[in-house]
C-alpha cells in the first residue's frame, strides 16, 4: 500500500519554521548512511566506499568526473557537508532532505537539482513503494541523494566500472541522463507487476467475484490513483531538462532526452490505461453482482409462487369443517393431486417462456 | 462543515450599492479589533499593540519597515483610517471587508493587495474553517487584516522578534512571502487530518459499513468540493507574484515564490487525489451494499426454497380426505421423512455447488 | 423551471429569413411598451417618461449624456425608430429583439453591443426567471432593453438622480459598469436562495428522503445545467469587455471591469460547486436507498428464515398418518415447543451475529 | 436513428484505392441527379433546370454570379465534368464524394471547400436524417451538392429570384454565407424537436416509467453523441472561414460569419445541456427504479412478517398430539384469535412507526 | 483480445541496458525474415525478393528510388547492417526493434523515422490485432519494417508496378505518405467490425441480455481503450509530418498530409463516439437488469402477499381445538371460500391499480 501520509505526514512538523531550515523530512529507513564514490575519465574509472562524509571529501578528484552517492537521509550534517563543499544554497538541500517533496528540476546557476520519484514493487509486502532521489548536476560532479540502500544505480555503475558503451567518454549530463533512464526502465517493472494484477483480478471477477476481489480492485485503484499523481511532474521535470537552456546540458543530450520523454509519456499513457481498465472491471463487478441477484431472486421467485399456492391448497382441506363434501369423494384426493400438478407445471411453463430458468 | 451561504450570504445584502462602498461583509467573529504594529530594521524590531487606530498610525516609524496586523474586520473606520493613512483606494478596502472574497492579487502601482484563505482545523466542531486574510504589501509597509484573532503569524512574527533567520535583513516583499509560507503550510496541516479521516473511514467502510460512514463520507466530499475550489485561484496568486513586474517584488524572491508555488501546486494535487479517493470509497460502499444485499437474498432463498415444498408436502398428508390409502401404511410417515431429508439434503448439495454457502 | 423551449422555441420561426430581418423572437411578456429617459450631467439629473418613442426622440439632448430604457421588445417600429436615431445597425437589432440569444460583446465602431441575461428568483413560480438585457454603449449615449418592466436597474437610476457616487461625473462606460455590476449582484442573490434550497434537500436526504426529494434533486440539477450554460458566456462579455480596444471604454475603468470579472468568476465556481453538490446529493440518495433496501430485507429475511423452518415442523405433526409414534408420547408436545423455541433463539443469535439487528 | 454504419461503411470499400480516385461513397438517395442553375447581378436573376451537366456548362455566363446545384453524387461524370470546368482538383472532387467526410474546410488558391452537414428531422421514421452538403467558393461562382433533392435554400433562392434582401448586390462569399446560414438555422428546428421528445421523456420518467421509456431514453442519448460529433467541426469550418486571409472573402462579411459562428455555438451549447439533460434524466430512471423496488419489498416484508408468524401459530394448534391441554379449554380459541390479531397490530405498529406506509 | 502486456512485458527486459543497445523487444512473429525491394523511377519498377540482407544490399540502385520492406524483426543482425549500409543511427534502430514503442516521429537530419501501429481484424480469435510499422524515409531511399508478413502495402506495391496514379513519379515522401494513407484507410475497416460488433450487442442487450453480453460489451471496451491509446500519438505523428521543416518533405505533400490528418482526426472522432456509445450501452445493461428486478419482485410480491394472508385463514380453521363453533355451521366453508376469493380480488384489484400487472 502507498501510505497516504507518506505523502506530507511529518511534513507538518515542519510548519512554522524560516524557509532554508534543514531537517530530514520522511520515515528514517536506514540505519547509517552509505557513501559511495566513483571518480572517472575516458580511460579509468576507481571507486571507493569511505566510511564518513569527511573522508570522501578528503579525497583529491582523480579523474575528470567524480559521482557520490548518499544512502539514507537522516544525518543531515552529512547532507551539509556536502552542500557546502560543493556550493548548494539552502533551500536545494531542503528539498533533498523533504522527502515528501513533488518531482521538480530547479536551475540554480551552476548546478541543476532534479527531484524524482523511484517506484519498486515490494514482493514482500506485495505493494509498490515508493522512494525520492534527488540528483545535483553541476559541470564536473554528480551527487545522487536516497531514502535507502538497494538502488536501481547497479547497472549505471556496472556500466562505468566496465567501460562499456559510451558512458565514460561523455559528461556528467550523461551520467545524470543514465540515471534517469535507468529508474524510467524501473517504472516499466513495476507497472508490468500490476498488469499482471489486472490480469489476475479481471479473471477472478468474470469466473467468482468475493468481498476479497472487491478489495484488491479498490486497493489497486488506490495505488494507480497515487502513481498517477507522481509520473505527471515526472514529465515535466525530463521536458524541462530536454528544453533546458543551462549549459550544464549539452545540445547532444537532447537526442536521448527526447526519447525518455517519450518512455515518460508512455508510462502516464498505460497509467491511464489501467485506470480505465481498473473503472470498467468495477463496473464490471457491480453488474454481474446485479445480474446474480436477480439469479437469486428469479429462484425464491419460483419457488414461492409454485408452492405458496399449493400449500394453501393443501391448508383449504386439512381444515376441520364438518361440512366439506369434497372430503368424502373417492377420487378427491387423486384429483387434487393431479391439478396441482397442472398448476404447477402451468407455473414452470410460464417461467419457462419468460426465460428464468 | 464549511456552510455554504458563508460564502456570500452577506454579500447579497450590498446588492444595489455604489461600487467601492464600504462595509463589512461576513459574520462578525470578534468582539473586538485588535491592532499589533511591529516596527523593524536589520538591528531591532520593537512591538506594539497600540489601543486604537489613532494611537497606532500617531507614532513614527521607528525602523526601515512596519507591520501592521489587523484582527476583526466589523469596524470599517479602522480599515478606511489605516487605507487612507497609505494610501489605499477604496475599491481595494472594499476586497478586504468582503469576506466572501474569491483569492486574488491586484497591483495598484504603489502596492500590492493579496487576499487569500487560511485554513484551520476547528477540533471544537470536527470541521474545517476558512478565515479570509488580506495583506497589502507596499514599499516599507506591510499591512495584514484578519477576521478574527488567533493566527499562524506566530512563528514569523517571533523570528523577527528574535532576529532568526534573514527575515530582518531583506525588505516587505520577504516578510509577505514569510507570512504566505505560514499559511500554505497550515495547510498541510488542515490536510494531514482530512487524511487520517479518509484512512480511518475506509477502514469503517471494509469492516462493518453503517448509515453513520455514509454521512460522513459525504460530509468530506463536501469539505473537499470547497477546498479544491479555494485552493485554485491561491495556485493563481502565488504565480501572479512570481511573474509579477511590480518593482514591489525583488528579483531574489522568485527562488522562494517557486517554491512556495510548488507547495501550492502540491496541495492541489493532494485535495484532488482525496477526491478520487472518496470517489473510490463511494463506489466501494455502494458495492459492498450491493454485496450483502446478496448474502442477505442467499440465505433466504436457501431458506425458503427448502422449507416451503416440504411444508407443502406436510400439508397434503395434514388434509382430511376420507380416501387417502397412504395414510394407513405403517412405513408411510418414516419414508416421508426420509424422503423429505433427502430433498432439502439435495437443494443444500445444489445450492453448495452454485457456491451460495 | 426554466424552461427548454424558451432558449429557442421561437427562433426556428424565423428560419430561412434573411439575416438582418427585424421580428421579436420570445414570449411576449409585457401589454405596452414603456420607456424610460434620463438626462444628465455632472451637475444635474432629469428623468422623463414619455409615452411612444417619438415623443422621446423629439426632445433635445439637455446634459452630457442620456440613458434611454425600453421595457418590452414585442413592438419592432420602437426599436427601429430608436436604431435609425443613434445609428444602430440591422444586425445588432436583430440581436436585441432575439431574447433566445446568447450572451454576446459587438463592437460596431461607434457602439458597443452588449446582451446579458438577468435572473431573478421568482417567488410566486419557486423558479429561476431569465431575462434578456441588451445594452447600447455610445459615446455620449446608453440604450437599455429589457423584455419586461421590474428590473434592477433602481439603484442606479436612484445614485444618478440623487448624485451619490461618482456615477454622474464619470462616462457612458461607467454608467454601463454600473448597470452591469447591479445585474451580476443579482445573480449572487439568486445563488443565494438557491444554496438554501441545497441545504433544505441535503436535509431531508439525510432525515426521510421521498420521491418529492428525488424530483426535487433533479428540477435542481437541471435549473444548475441552464445556469451554468448562461454563465460561461457572461465571463467572456465582461472579460471582453476588459480587453477591449475601443475608445468607447476609457482606460480608468478597466480596474473596475476587472473586480466584475473577479464576481463573474466566483458566481461560476459557485454554480460549479452546486452542481458537484447536487451530484454527490444524488449518490447519497441513492445509496441511502440501497442501505433501506438492506435494512427491509434484513427484516424480512429474519422472519421467514426462523417462522418457515418451524411451521414446516408443526405441519409435520399435523399429518394425519395412522402410526405416528411421537403423537401420543405426553412430553412431546411441550418437547417440541422447546426444541422450536431453541431452533428460533439459534437463529436470531447467529443474525444477531451477523450484525443483523 | 442516425445509422453508425453511414458514418463510414462503404468507406472501407475505398481502402486501397490511390488517393484522387473518384468514387462515390455512401448510399444512393436519388434515382436522377437534378441540376439547378442561377445566374444572377445585381439587377436580375435567371432560373434554368439543365437536364445534363453539358447542358448546363455550355451557356455562357449571363450575369456576374452563377450558383450551380447539383441534387445526387452517385454520377461521377457529372462531378468531374463540373470539376474540369471550374478547375476543381481531385482531392476536392474526391472530399464531395465522400459522404462520409467530416465537416472541413478547405482553401484551394482560386477556390474554397466547405464540407458540412444538414439534420433534418425525418417525420416519417422519428429521426434526426444527416445530409451532407459541399460548397465551392469561387471567385464569381457557387457550387453546391447535395445527397438528395428537398434542401433547405429554398429560401436564399426566393430570395434572389425576388430580388429581396442585399443578396444580389454582394458577391459569391455573401451567398455561401446565405447558404451556411440557412443550413445553421435549420439546426434549431431540429433541436427544438429534440427538446420536445426531451420534455416528453422527462413527464413520462416522472409519472410512469416503463421499460419503452429507458429505450427512447437511450436512443436519444445517442443521437446526442452524433450531433455532438458532427456539430464541433463545423465551428472550425465557420471559425475557419471567419479567420481565412482567401480573398475570396471579402472584409465586409467578417462581421455576418461572426453571427454565424455564434449560433454555431449556441447549438453546441444546447446539444452539450441535452447530453446533460439526458444523463440527469437516466439517474432519475434508475433511482426511480430503485425507490420502487423498495416500495415493492416493503409490501411483500410487511405481509410475510405478518401472516408467517401467524400461519406458524395455527399450524402449532393443527398439530395432532394426543396431550395438548390448550386444545379442550374452552376460551382458548378465541383468546389465540385475540393474541393473533394483538400481534399483528403490534407488527402494523411498528412498521407504522417506521415509516413504511 | 489486445493483450495488456504486449505493450510493455518483454520491454522489462531491457531494463538496465545502456541505451542504444540493439535487441528485439516484442513476441517473434515469424519464422524467417523475408526480404522485399522495389526499384523504381518515373518510368519503370522492378521488383526482387532477395534472399538474404548481404545479397539485398549487393545490388546496384537501378532507378531514381529504392523501397526495401523488410517482414520480421527478430534476427537483428539484419537490422543492424541494413542500418549500417543507410547510415541510421543505433537509438533509431532500438526505436525499430522494440515493438513496445509509442507512435513516434522522430527527424535525425538526413532522415525521418516514423513509428506507427498498424491494426487488422483477426477473424480467427474475433480480436482486433496491433502491428507495429516502422518507416524510414530517406532522400531517395523508404525502408519499411513490419514484425509479420501479410501486410495492408500490396495496393502500394501494385500501383508502383503497373505504373498506376502518380505514385512512380513523384518522390520518396509521396511513397510513405501512400503507405501512411493505406494503414489509415485500414483503421477504417477494423473500425467497421467494431461498428458491426456494438450494433449486434446493442440489439441483444435490449432483446434479452445475458452475462456474456455484459462480458462482450466489457471486452469491446477494452478494446477500444487500448485503440484510443494508439490513435492519439498516430495524430501527432501526422500533424508533426505535416508541420515538418524537413526538407525530405516536399511542400506539394502538404495537402495530401492534411486529408491524412483529417482522416487521423475522424478516426478519433469514431473511436470516442464508440466509447460513448459503450457506455450508454452499459448504463441501459444496468437499468435494464433494475427494471427486470423489479419484474420478479413483483410477482413474487402479488403471489406471497395474496396467497400467505390466505394460508392463515385456512390454517386457523385446521386448529384441532375442540370449540370452534364455525367448524359446525353448514355455510360455513362455502362463505370462507367465497370471502377468500373476494380477498384475493381485492388484493389483485389493488395491485393492478398500482400498476403492477
Amino acid at each position: 500500500m502507498i501510505d497516504i501520509s507518506a505523502f506530507f505526514k511529518t511534513r507538518s512538523k515542519k510548519a512554522g519554521m524560516a524557509p532554508g531550515t534543514l531537517m530530514h523530512v520522511g520515515e528514517r529507513l536506514e540505519e547509517q548512511v552509505t557513501i559511495n564514490r566513483l571518480d572517472y575519465a575516458a580511460g579509468f574509472c576507481h571507486r571507493s566506499t569511505p566510511a564518513t562524509i569527511d573522508e570522501c571529501l578528503e579525497v583529491e578528484k582523480r579523474g575528470d568526473m567524480v559521482w557520490i552517492n548518499i544512502d539514507g537521509l537522516h544525518d543531515v550534517s552529512v547532507i551539509e557537508k556536502l552542500g557546502s563543499r560543493f556550493a548548494i544554497d539552502h533551500l536545494s538541500l531542503e528539498d533533498i532532505l523533504n522527502t515528501a517533496q513533488r518531482p521538480k528540476l530547479e536551475d540554480s546557476g551552476h548546478y541543476l537539482l532534479i527531484v524524482i520519484k523511484m517506484l519498486y514493487f515490494s514482493e514482500e509486502s506485495g505493494r509498490v513503494e515508493v522512494e525520492q532521489i534527488s540528483i545535483v548536476l553541476g559541470s564536473d560532479f554528480v551527487l545522487t541523494f536516497q531514502e535507502s540502500r538497494g538502488d536501481v544505480f547497479g547497472s549505471v555503475r556496472e556500466r562505468l566500472l566496465m567501460g562499456r558503451g559510451r558512458i565514460r567518454k561523455m559528461g556528467a549530463d550523461y551520467l545524470v541522463y543514465a540515471i534517469l533512464d535507468s529508474v524510467v526502465d524501473h517504472y516499466f517493472i513495476v507497472l508490468e507487476r500490476l498488469g499482471e494484477e489486472i490480469s489476475a483480478l479481471e479473471e477472478k471477477i468474470v469466473v467468482n467475484p468475493t468481498n476479497d476481489t472487491l478489495q484488491a480492485l479498490h486497493q489497486l485503484r488506490r495505488e494507480l490513483i497515487f502513481l498517477g499523481k507522481s509520473t505527471w511532474p515526472m514529465r515535466e521535470v525530463v521536458s524541462g531538462l530536454e528544453r533546458s537552456e543551462s549549459n550544464l546540458v549539452s545540445e547532444g543530450l537532447s537526442r536521448y532526452l527526447r526519447d525518455l520523454y517519450d518512455h515518460t509519456v508512455q508510462i502516464i499513457d498505460i497509467i491511464e490505461t489501467y485506470k480505465d481498465l481498473v473503472q470498467g472491471m468495477m463496473d464490471l463487478y457491480m453488474t454481474s453482482l446485479s445480474n446474480k441477484m436477480n439469479e437469486i431472486m428469479k429462484v425464491l421467485t419460483v419457488f414461492a409462487s409454485i408452492f405458496i399456492p399449493l400449500t394453501f391448497v393443501a391448508g383449504i382441506y386439512g381444515m376441520n369443517f364438518e361440512h366439506m363434501p369434497e372430503l368424502s369423494v373417492p377420487w378427491a384426493y387423486p384429483l387434487l393431486l393431479f391439478l396441482m400438478f397442472l398448476g404447477a407445471m402451468a407455473m414452470l411453463f410460464f417461467y419457462r417462456r419468460k426465460g428464468w430458468w
